[in-house]
Order: structure tokens, then C-alpha cells, then sequence
């Protein structure tokens, strides 16, 4: 007579994980009732199973929890691998609650025993009644489409194990059939006594929302399985969606800093700029971030200018005019792309000569020759009259009140200040960008503006050109 | 002074919608507090509005909410539009719920009032609260990602308007704060007794379960606006993207019958595959697909072979080796690509001659000639040894227990079934796919097999050559 929740759990392991019978798999026991159901059913089903129980000392029926999953593994003929930690002093060595501490001193334990015992995957006893406090949970604490996928069925999960997957084979199973399997079968009925405590959100959920719900819908906990499965697989493609266009907008990436690129991620669907955002935040180490400041950072990426506006958890946002960044407050934003002088100091500049900025960047003057046919072939070259300049040249920082008459403005003196502005060179960049000096007067200001006065005419007899070029 | 709700209203128009003070705008009145607040306040920050008020007559009040609805229009100076529907007929005769079909009545009649005062948008008077009564009832009853987002703050409803939009720019105010809104202007408070009636799903939820909740999480309206806001973009995004792909893998789309390509569609993302199918269904009329119907079609592409798989709704699922189709009962599926006989007669063939089948493909019979250098080009063409056959061959569907020795299988005798089934002919082209036969021997199954007895050899002296072609 084939056993219902025996079927639904080698169902599951075989479509979800690919598991068939015979494959070694560590069971995680507590000593409840799911998890004892889980392990008797896999041994019955003839995988071949190795029970792990973790004492973590924390209540007095830890003792009496590890007893009964000794009896039921000697009654079964079933290995058990039994491991003690001390979750209480662990939880606060990390600060963590119990409950936290706890989760992590059992995975971490289950995980060891599996690669221990070459076991193919670690099976925990999560049922449908989980995954519905799971969903609802996450739904009323606020949450997007992560925190609906609930449990997986099947997971990798890195932080545990790169290879060793864990799976939950009685995911769509009831905890009444759970409860009613381990009766049938002998197994012990034992409870944890803090299930009832509602002091925990999760036992309040249980004991009185869910079952208030579920007069509302009898089907409540296939419904929200649905959910969670369907809400899963669209995680996972908006999860791979994410990453694989973040390739055409990411412009820069470091521990420190992200820089995304203005336009491409402006134009990108909402969906992608939020979860882009989120990845920003976490891979600079920041906490999960909020609805709220996505917003902020998205409506703040339409309107460069400005330095760094506060974010969250110590990020700031810098909004320039090509490049959104993320960053750490003390964070020097990269400025290789742009000409930048390498400190405080003044250069002097000889025709023939050069001057190191920084970033592979080089300052050119080169020496007198007869004047080009066209002087305006590129922003990173200026021809300018020979006679106009006195000699050095200085390559030096902009100081207050600089000024210049640019080219093709009749002569209209413009501060360097407001040539930046409307050039939208970001402002962290304008202190050191370099000006070409000639007495007290600008001459040129890379890649922006030529002098007027000091242009080639046509009675100009000797030129010099200055060019600026980057060395890879 | 200026008011919140005014200014959530105004940024809400802005953000969402772009629309800006000064823009005509038709309001929806019920006569409740939500839709007089919005009216109130719309007309308080400068927008030009017209109040629409639909009299459908269900209960014994409506003459009262038209009247508070006119005293209101006439206090403020705003133009008002009243309609009238018998909801209760309108109902009868579409078979609907009397909410759904005083719904339907209520926005036909809103947009027409749009189209003729040639407003830019319709709004509405739904609130945080309505919103997260809609999550929340999506949620319970089982919904994907579309019903999460819930009501959207902005949307065109192609169903009554291409242009106009549906305007909710209340949507994250909460249903408190219209009160106290109404209250503070000493509008009407007039409540709808059906509000009251626990028979209601949605009242329940509004009266018992959602103030249940709220204790739990006083920001709960808070939480689920910003996970409907989020689906809403990942709905969009999943949407979009599932349209763009579709391309790639849609074979053939009728009224009748969608035809997917099978491998592209094995290749394809889960999340992609349900939402392909889902748009099957409802491009072929069904009503919404259920998530086992979708998994059970989707572990049935997995088995290509049989014939029509009865699926849900009078729709029936072939999966064949190219193609996994998704049809209704009766349709017949695209054959074009494929030869078919016209009909159960057979054709006399003789040499020169052709015979014409369906879609435009035609068999036709070379005269005599010399053997060619290589008989073996195509397999839409097969050259035969004339003095093998006996003229004129004919032309004719298949036969029980029809058979051939196929060239390269030493002359081994198979039956045609087999012939098919082993080249992935789906079945239901099986029955009038043309056989050529000379007396009693098929010589060609075209596509498939040459007769070895007909075969050109070394002694063939006149030969003939058999082609299928289709005229574009």
C-alpha cells in the first residue's frame, strides 16, 4: 500500500532536485514531528539516510529532543551523527537573536556532516505550514518578490556549501499529514514549547492569523505555495535579467565605490534600476536596503550636480551628468577617464616639453613652428599664437576668480567656474583639473576652452600647439 | 496652509501620471467620503474637474448619493455628469456578480464622460486601504505576481480607453486621512450598509482580518503599497520581456491554435514558459489558466508523441517533436508545412505528370532519362529505376499494414507506421501523407523513404525521378 506523503516527498526530491531513491542524503532531525516524519519517510522510500542532530543546549527538553532522535534512529537502523554547540554564547558573540544563532549553528553543523559523509544534498523537514508562515511573514513585514518566493523547494546555498544543495521534500505537505505519519508510523510526538510562546511574531501568525485565514480559503496553504513557486521562478529570471544587463551599465566597481552609467540605467525598466540599486548597496556591504531609499536614489539619479548626497548606512550618492555612483563617504571616486594635476602644485612648461598629471595623463607643449591650416581639429589640442605667450607656461590648479575669454565668444570673459558647470564636469574634478597659463592670463583650458586672445590669426607667424593625451 | 492629502494627490498626478494643476480631469463621485475628498481636493489645488457620478440604481440610497454627490458638485462650482444603468438588468443579461457589473457600467460611463468633456485622464477615489484589501485578496485566494501589484496609480485600459488613463492618485493615502479630509471640509459622510456586510470576502477582510493585521504591523498599509508598487514594475518588466521573446519561440498563431516551438520553449526560463502559456490560453479565449493547469502542460512538453491531451476549458494540448500546440477541441492544426493529400482518393501519376496537394505542394513524375551521376540529393527528391515500376505509379494515403523496403536497410521489409513514428511524423498527419505506388509496392514515401527493389543501379538503363515541391 503506497503511502501518501511518501510519494508527495519522492516527488518532490526527484523534480526539484533530481534526487532518486538510493542517493545518501543527511537528514535534518530536531526531534519534532516533521522532521521525524522526513527521516523515517526517506529511509522507508530507501534513500539511504544519515540523521543529524544538533544540541544547542538552549532549552532544558534539548536533552529529552536528542534522545528521541537516537530512539528513532536505532529503531530505524539509521547512522546518526549527533553535534553540540553552544548557541547562547554564539548569539552573543554575533549579536544575533536565539533564534538567528541558532539557524546558523544548525546549517553550518548539517552542512559539515554532509560533506563529511559525501551526502549528495541536506534534507530539512520545512512543510507547507513553514512556507505559508514564511510568505505571510514576509508579506506583512513589507517585502518584494525575494521574500515571497519563500522556501525553495531546492537550493545551492554558497554560504553553506558551493556544491551539497538543501532541499525541503515535504514543502507541499501539511503539518496535520506530518503530525498524522509520525502517528501511524509510532514515531514520538514531542513539541517544542516555545512554539506557543506569542511573544514570537511567527507563533502568533500561526496559532491565530493562519488559521483565521484559512477559514477564509480552506486551500490557503496550496495557494500560497503557488505563490511562492511561481513568485520563485520570477525571482530567478529578474535575478538573472539583473545581472546580466548590469554588464552594459556598470561603469565602475569596486569595495569602495559603483558607478553606473546615467543614461543606460535611466532608460532601463524600473524593475531593473531598483533591483541595480539594491545590488549597489550590498555589494558595497551595506544592510538590505529599503523601499524608500531606492526611491530616494532613483529620483536623485535624474539630477546630476552637486557632490555627495547622504544615502544610507554611511552610502552616498554622487548624480554626475555620465556616471551615477554609489559609494562609501570617504570613497575617492575614480577620475581616471579625466585630466587631473596630482596635487596642489604649479608646473612650469618649456616649448618641447611636458608635464606628468595624473593617471597615465600628459600635458604636451610642442615647439615653434609656422601656423596650421586649421588650428580646431580636437578639444585635447590647442594652437595658439606664439607671440601672445611668455614662456614658461604654468600648468596649476584653478584659484578663485580665475577667468578666461573663450574662443568664438567675441571676446566675453567667462569664469572658470561657470565653464565647468556648463561643460557639467563633476565637481569633485574641477580642483585639480589643469589650466594652461601664460603670465596671468589663461591660455587653455583642457579639453573646454582656448583663449581668444591668444588664438592663431591669420597674421600669426609662429605657433605652438599644447595637446593632451592619456598613456594606456 | 498648505494641506497633506492635497499635496500627496498633487505629487501622486505628477509622478505617476505627469499630469500637472490646470489639467482636465474627470472625477469618478460615488458619494462616499474617499471619491468627495478627491474631488474636493483636486478642484482645491487647480485642476480643471468635471464630477461624474453613475446612478445604478441597487439600492434604496442611491437616490441620497446622487443628491449629497450634487450638493457637493453645486457647493464647490464644478460641473457634473450624471448617468444611469439598471445595473441589475446589466447584470442578469452578462451573468456577472452585481459588483462586477456595477464596476463595468461604472467605468464605460466614466471614460465616455472623459471622451466628450475631452479630459486627459479619469481618477478615482481608491485608497491605501483599497489597495491593500486588493493585495491582500489576491494574496488569499492565490495569485502570481499580477495580482499583487494590485490597483496601479496610473494605467491605460485599453478595454475603455487607448488614450485616457485611470488615474489613483489616493492610492497612498490612507482611508483615515480622506475621513478626517471630509470631516475638516464638512463634506458629507455618507457610508454604503453593504460596507457592513460580513457576506462579503472583501468585507471581511476590510472590517475583521486587515485591523488584526494591522496590530501586528501598524505600517501594514505601508508594506503592502510598496510590494504592489514593486510587483507592479517586476509585472511590467516579466510582461514585456515574455512579449519581446515570444517571437523567437511562437511557430503559428490562429483563433484557433497557438503553436509554440517546442525546444526553444524546453530552453526558455520557467518564468517565461507559464507566462507563454498563460498567454496561449487567453489568446485562444480561455478564461485565466490555473497554476496546475500551467505545470501540467508544462510536464506534458516535456513527451512529445499521441494526439490531442485534453488540457482545461475545451482546450487540448499535441505535443509534438517541433511544436507543442495549444488548440481547441476542433481545430485543425496548420498542416502547410507539410505534404498532405487532399482528400481520401488516390491520383494516377504518369510520366511528365504531377498531381497537386494540399497547401500548394505538388508531386510530380519526370519524364524517362538517362540514370543521373548521383541519385541520392534530397529527400523531396527520389530517382527510380524505370524498368522497376509499372505506369501509371499512383498516388494514395496509407493503407493497414502498408510496408516498405526502405534504400540502406538491405532490403528489410518496414511498415509505414513505423516509418513514421520513428521520423517524428506528428500522428495527425500521418493519415494523408502521400504514398507513391507502383501495382502493389510503395516506392516512395516522400520525404521519408525510396523503395530499395526501385533503387538505381549499375544495370538502369531509363530512370525517373519523383519530386515534392510547394509553390510559395
Amino acid at each position: 500500500m503506497p503511502d501518501e506523503l511518501q510519494e508527495a516527498v519522492c516527488l518532490a526530491l526527484a523534480s526539484a532536485c533530481g534526487l532518486e531513491r538510493g542517493a545518501r542524503l543527511v537528514v535534518g532531525v530536531s526531534g519534532g514531528p516533521d522532521s521525524l516524519t522526513l527521516l523515517h519517510a526517506l529511509h522507508a522510500l530507501g534513500f539511504e539516510v544519515i540523521a543529524a542532530h544538533l544540541h544547542h543546549g538552549l532549552r532544558e527538553a534539548a536533552d529529552a529532543d536528542a534522545a528521541a532522535v537516537e530512539a528513532v534512529a536505532r529503531r530505524l537502523g539509521v547512522p546518526l551523527v549527533v553535534g553540540r554547540d553552544d548557541v547562547a554564547a554564539l548569539a552573543a558573540a554575533g549579536r544575533q537573536s536565539l533564534e538567528d544563532a541558532a539557524r546558523e549553528a544548525r546549517y553550518r553543523f548539517l552542512f559539515r556532516v554532509a560533506r563529511e559523509q559525501r551526502a549528495v544534498a541536506v534534507t530539512v523537514g520545512h512543510t507547507a505550514d513553514d512556507q505559508s508562515e514564511t510568505v505571510l511573514m514576509h508579506l506583512l513585514r513589507g517585502s518584494g518578490l525575494t521574500g515571497l518566493a519563500g522556501l525553495r523547494p531546492c537550493r545551492r546555498l554558497p554560504r553553506w556549501d558551493a556544491e551539497i544543495p538543501l532541499a525541503r521534500p515535504l514543502l507541499g505537505v501539511r503539518r496535520t499529514a506530518t503530525i498524522a505519519y509520525a502517528r501511524r508510523y509510532g514515531l514520538p510526538l514531542r513539541w517544542d514549547a516555545s512554539n506557543w510562546q506569542r511573544a514570537f511574531f511567527r507563533n502568533r501568525l500561526r496559532l491565530d492569523l493562519l488559521p483565521r485565514l484559512r477559514v477564509e480559503n480552506p486551500a490557503l496553504d496550496a495557494a500560497l505555495g503557488r505563490l511562492a513557486a511561481v513568485a520563485a521562478a520570477e525571482e530567478d529570471f529578474l535575478a538573472a535579467e539583473a545581472r546580466r544587463r548590469l554588464t552594459a551599465v556598470l561603469a565602475a566597481e569596486d569595495d569602495k565605490f559603483v558607478g553606473l552609467q546615467r543614461q543606460a540605467f535611466l532608460a532601463a525598466p524600473l524593475a531593473l534600476q531598483r533591483r541595480w540599486l539594491r545590488w549597489a548597496a550590498a555589494r558595497l556591504g551595506a544592510p538590505e536596503v529599503g523601499f524608500e531609499h531606492v526611491e530616494a536614489a532613483r529620483r536623485a539619479s535624474a539630477y546630476p550636480g552637486g557632490g555627495a548626497r547622504d544615502w544610507f548606512a554611511g552610502l552616498v550618492l554622487w548624480v554626475e551628468p555620465a556616471t551615477l555612483w554609489v559609494a562609501q563617504r570617504r570613497a575617492t571616486l575614480p577620475a581616471e577617464a579625466w585630466p587631473q594635476l596630482p596635487g596642489e602644485q604649479a608646473f612650469p612648461l618649456e616649448p618641447g616639453g611636458s608635464v606628468a598629471l595624473a593617471s597615465g595623463w600628459v600635458l604636451t607643449l610642442s615647439a615653434l613652428s609656422p601656423p596650421p591650416d586649421d588650428p580646431h581639429t580636437s578639444p585635447a589640442t590647442a594652437w595658439l599664437d606664439a607671440s601672445a605667450l611668455a614662456f614658461p607656461l604654468m600648468v596649476r590648479p584653478r584659484r578663485p576668480g580665475d577667468a578666461i575669454a573663450p574662443l568664438g565668444m567675441g571676446g566675453r570673459r567667462q569664469k572658470i567656474a561657470d565653464l565647468m558647470v556648463n561643460a557639467k564636469i563633476p565637481p569633485r574634478l574641477r580642483a585639480r583639473w589643469p589650466l594652461v597659463v601664460s603670465g596671468e592670463e589663461i591660455v587653455w583650458v583642457p579639453l573646454l576652452a582656448v583663449a581668444h586672445p591668444a588664438r592663431i590669426t591669420a597674421a600669426t607667424t609662429a605657433a605652438v600647439s599644447l595637446s593632451l593625451r592619456r598613456n594606456a
